[in-house]
């Protein structure tokens, strides 16, 4: 983010979709040798006027944009998602610790789920089956009891729904309590299943089916329009406007699913749900400790 | 989503508008040759300025786009409401489980009519009155009631409040859990409401036979504004530009009603609905089945 | 919404601003004459450079159709705000009818009201003092002081308020669901309120007047631009530019105020209103009749 | 709205920007001669190249339009805001006259302070010291402590919050009805502080000191670039091209500030707290009076 | 904001991005001097055509658009979350003055640490280790146990919640006025939560690496297309472009990030959490202090 990132940024290959599209570039500025290579051989004059086919350009401009904020928007509100993962978290941990039942299992059950939570989000969305990172934080029978549930985010979800109920049922939690826990729990549900939504619903077929087909009629009429002009140095011109054109297409796709480990520029899962483990560990343990000090009581 | 689906989004046709809009396009083509036509043989000067022309298109490819942007926006709102169904339902769903009296056949009653919600939306918003497909979880002589009921997601919504009433005054709902539960069940009104306002207010009439008519105004002053220059080309020109911006306004009606199964990329109603159902069931099912371990009492 | 529609959408009259800006873009192309005739007589040269002209047509541009925009967000957000009458309303009457006392006048009154608020917002957001129509709900005296209120919809709501605290004071009403029926009671002021918002405040003045005068300006100086390539054919293109822009312009001002009955595109509150009367009353019969089958009970 | 108003909105002075930006728009003009005097004395060939020119010119009208945009937003959302101030006085004057104690003392003293929160925040946004015309609704001695006080907005709602708690405590008011006023006056504040932050918070300065100079970038390098082609016509077009951009500019800056009197286009505070008054008032008194009818009782 | 405020921002520096993006125009300048040394010496004749670079251009202006407007946003959501943290804190302040126990440990501790959350943010979003300024509010001991927690506004969090909760259990606290106090102090962890999502997430890589390669290409391309007619001009006219362009593009990244103090137009947390402090205690002990008045009681 200084002076010297601007170079560095310009030159990058990593994190870029540049490989992802240089095949299809190739591929036009070959029909654009064809075409001069024709105009040559066969004298034609072919005249297409430009400016109509300017607006033509500005529409193509206009949907490509669009097409590249709706992928970002969904990136983000998919980051906006987990941020309320670990808000909603935080929540349920102090909600827990400090209005809950001062009975130590009861505790330490209740910081494992809402753990718990977040690593059954990362590895639901990413369609893994593996949950042995989670072993060490439910311990080896539970998590294979989660591993084979339905639909991991909800067992979890269920289960700390039982550990409140069982507080309220023992007169341990106060009823006012349990509902701010009860409706930290019932956003958590909401947030897993928007993320959900986003994974499952790419951009209306018909939309993006259309943006690909314009930039195919669009590159291939470039060289026929301009080649009068242009003679030899076409395939070159046609190289700088497809590039540009065919990656905000392609990254328009890569942002489409922030889930996926393949995609550039996928979403921090592994950090964020670590961060939330640390959150409700620690931040509450400390809590707690330092409670009895001399101001306080 | 992969390299491949570049050159397979090009050519095919399913899922396109391409067949709706195609007589249209060579209509406006037609027009192209009539104009060439009296042009060569009354050798007639248009001499038609291009460049406020232009401003022209401007504003026409700004609206196209915005309209599209309009029928996507309201795609997507219909897709989230559907998202805000599945989680309401889900926290029902595990609200009852966990919270609700232990009697079987409340749990029972509850949960099919907790599944019932979604499926009586898909046939409420596509005007259905066959639910046939209901009779598994309903029954046949619920089912029947179901669909005789003059609005059948209101009619699954009040069974609902009868059951959570009936759980309440039986002293075997806690009546904050209750609140939580009334809470989810008052959003799914207030989903169902929002689908239907979606589906009864197209675009403002106003503005879209005013689009239409700038469309046609264009297309037909296209020809003209360029036959000095294209000649024996106009109508392929005019092609070039009717082709693009016939399908964005085509595209914009075809989301704007994201329930019928007419439409191109309708929202998959059938696919949503029975995950609901498996969710509300199987989750459920698992949950209380695997609760008493080790670790947890 | 077929292919059809097309045509007849371009042709038709009804429901167009055409009628309403016929007059202005007369006016300018009158001035283009005007202009033409100025250059034939005085052979005067205007050379207006085009180039930097463009760019004030395409801050026009932009700002034509944020304003249209801005028109269509305020009518889009006045039919969200019936949907959510819509919906607050079916809330209220469900939770009437199944958590409210089993006494028979209550009930009716109850849903009376109910039914009457989306009237009442009707007649107040349209200036209407003849309240008749609602004789036939509220009976006449009733509907006598609902018409002498200072503001009908709170009176309404009011009326609602001090039935909700009957109930609760006779012990019939659980104060759980008076929670939920108050939060909905208080949606219902927050919608009107909403309405009465959009109702009372158009675009700013000083954003309206700039747009008009901007149009006008460039209108103006159209003709003196292009008159030296254009000649005879002046008055025909800025009829072809002002057209559309100016009745961009309209469109903005009729979709300002989505209430008007002598708006065009004006929502259907009529329709609304009966449906949602409809709703109250029919639905929650049905329920309430429906209940005591084999599987319930 | 009709259709002279666009005649008379052209030409009128009042609420316009135009005195504002006149000096402004001249002396870029005094800046075109100037350049063509050199031209012409000097015989330069000035050359500038239009085309990408113009990629300036499109990036400098989308962030006027932009800036323009974020201005009215901001415009919008505190008339928004002002509309829930509406909504939450009228909810909480219900709550009082319907559910709060049937004491005349409260209930006099409750309407008064609900009414006076509206103009306590028109004087401190506006940062008036005067609170004066106050005197007829709270007395002398009361508008004397509230206008003392550091925050006027928070001494109401502390005042509000301090009957809210006399009447629960005296057990006067059902601890339910208090939730839900207790919300509509913290929302109260929530108002108060949202106009505070559009208040305290203009445009990034890095984004309009930048606007502003690629403003003055634009319009010193326009005359250079066309003065070949213009001559002695410069200037004039420099007017056309600086006057539009200019004025939106500075309507960005008029629409940042919405509730300052010497702003063009200020919201109407003193009207809609007037009118917040009169419903406290009126419509309360009115609801009370006209209770005992037949069909109620 | 007055009239002299245009010239004034057209030439000031502080707050200016220009001396951080003086040295990528100057280098793209050299670039077009080497262009145009090139052309003159080798005579070649580079003939890139100017239309289809131009969408090229257009697609570059509207994605630079873009990226400011999303660094905007972002800028803007950071500040609507502070002005969210001052809401917060205030009614919490007025809900433990007005509704809390009249304990006046309690009510010094539990104002002190609601003033306390605003400068615990700020530190924790600047990555600062020194707390020293809150000793005076806090005292030296406290002060040390939260500049040692993992993190800092979660500990005030739970430290306000353990005040709750003490006052609930000790029966001083009304369980309907804990609901909002809980609501309240729950929010304020959503709020310090965004703001670390503000902070961790910058825009997606792929798409600003992208964004600073179609720059560098485009300002690399720009003097071949142009230097044909621009002769010796092109560095300056290359100056003329670069200049916005870069500018814009470094905006984008100063407003990405608008806690640290080394941006330009970062949030003045300082002044903001000073003016808690002072709210919650000025403000609450004024309301205490004025309360028993002749009207009141």
């Amino acid at each position: 983010m200084n002076r010297q990132d601007f170079w560095s940024e310009v030159v990058r290959v990593n994190g870029s979709v540049t490989p992802q599209v240089a095949v299809r570039v190739l591929i036009f500025c070959l029909i654009g040798m064809f075409v001069h290579a024709v105009v040559v051989w066969t004298d034609v004059q072919t005249g297409l006027a430009v400016a109509p086919y300017e607006i033509v350009g500005v529409v193509l401009a206009l949907i490509l944009v669009t097409r590249t904020n709706a992928g970002y928007d969904r990136w983000y509100e998919a980051r906006k998602l987990w941020g309320g993962i670990v808000n909603q978290t935080r929540n349920l941990a102090t909600i827990g610790a400090v209005y809950g039942p001062q009975d130590r299992q009861w505790q330490d059950e209740f910081s494992r789920w809402t753990a718990a939570f977040a690593h059954a989000c990362r590895h639901s969305l990413r369609g893994e089956t593996d949950f042995q990172d989670m072993e060490k934080l439910l311990g080896k029978s539970q998590t294979a009891l989660l591993a084979a549930a339905p639909h991991a985010p909800m067992y979890v979800a269920g289960r700390l729904a039982q550990l409140l109920a069982r507080a309220v049922r023992d007169g341990q939690l106060d009823r006012f309590a349990f509902m701010q826990a009860e409706h930290e729990r019932a956003s958590l549900i909401d947030h897993i299943g928007a993320c959900e939504r986003i994974l499952k619903t790419p951009l209306a077929k018909v939309f993006s089916i259309k943006i690909r087909r314009f930039l195919f009629v669009y590159l291939v009429a470039l060289p026929i329009a301009i080649v009068d002009k242009t003679g030899v140095m076409t395939p070159i011109i046609v190289l700088v406007v497809a590039y540009p054109l065919l990656s905000l297409d392609q990254i328009g796709i890569e942002l489409q699913n922030p889930f996926a480990l393949d995609r550039l520029s996928h979403l921090p899962l592994d950090e964020i749900s670590a961060n939330i483990e640390r959150n409700v560990f620690e931040s509450q343990r400390y809590l707690l400790n330092s409670e009895p000090t001399s101001r306080v009581e």
